[in-house]
């Protein structure tokens, strides 16, 4: 057992012991749903004041809206959110390579082998160069999409990583 | 402004006034990533004992290892994670429904044009109907890809949101 493996244990125990919350319902209580970045420094519940229960929380890298679409087309259709927060990031890696660096990457560390999977599952890494424009165009993208009721509310915000502060963009 | 964005302004205010980890590296200190589900009853960091600073935290409908390809890559090739944690819950919504479900839901909602668009990009869901098998085909997934490199250590677990315990699958 690894190390990490050995603290979910640990945390699993003592966070059960005090767990009160057993009876809260599928569907989020508050209506919506939070995207943020994967990104190591982000406590979501902490810095956007989510309690539990009340929002689905969908992470990617980037705070991809394209990426998320699957689990935003669930929240909304089939559990009843109806406000979406996109959250990007200052710091944010997906500011620092473009899709052709991450494929030569993957081929020197990974082989051709895996450069071949990246070609046959088409994968788009989705970096982008700006952080307020990515975030623009990614609550566009989720305006403009026949997936998402007109009635939606969304937002675009970035959280800053060297302050806890969380600024709205759009 | 929503309800839900008076929020995060105040929650932006108090989180930053007392924030002192303004100085976090990006790669993640641990070197892992968590794989798990958007659900409301989830709070990774308190559940799982995740520290800032410490791991990648993923998050979509139904913890898939699938769709979270894109992000498990980036975090191992150009940030340097090399252990998985996947983890699924009990009460999961993708244990009730099945993609033609999906497909139907979406066309009396949302009508002709949001179920063209769902064919368009190809849109899997991605349910599952049992969920031990889910967690450990996941894993196996992640472990068969040639985009996850032999050395990274995949491990699968389900949360049970009515306990708040953590139990070990594979």
């Amino acid at each position: 057992m690894t190390a990490i493996q050995k603290n979910i244990e640990a945390s699993s125990a003592s966070y059960s012991a005090s767990f009160t919350q057993g009876h809260l319902a599928l569907p989020p209580a508050k209506k919506y749903l939070v995207l943020t970045c994967m990104d190591a420094r982000i406590d979501p519940a902490r810095a956007f004041g989510i309690e539990l229960g009340d929002a689905h929380v969908v992470r990617n890298a980037g705070a991809s809206a394209v990426d998320a679409l699957r689990s935003i087309v669930i929240s909304q259709q089939l559990l009843g959110t109806n406000e979406v927060v996109v959250v990007k990031h200052t710091g944010c890696g997906m500011l620092t390579f473009k899709n052709e660096d991450a494929y030569r990457i993957v081929g020197e560390k990974l082989g051709a082998e895996a450069v071949e999977e990246l070609h046959q599952r088409k994968l788009d890494f989705l970096p982008f160069p700006e952080l307020d424009e990515a975030v623009k165009a990614d609550v566009e993208f989720l305006r403009a999409s026949k997936l998402v009721s007109d009635s939606v509310v969304v937002s675009g915000w970035v959280y800053e990583v060297e302050t806890g502060k969380t600024r709205r963009v759009v």
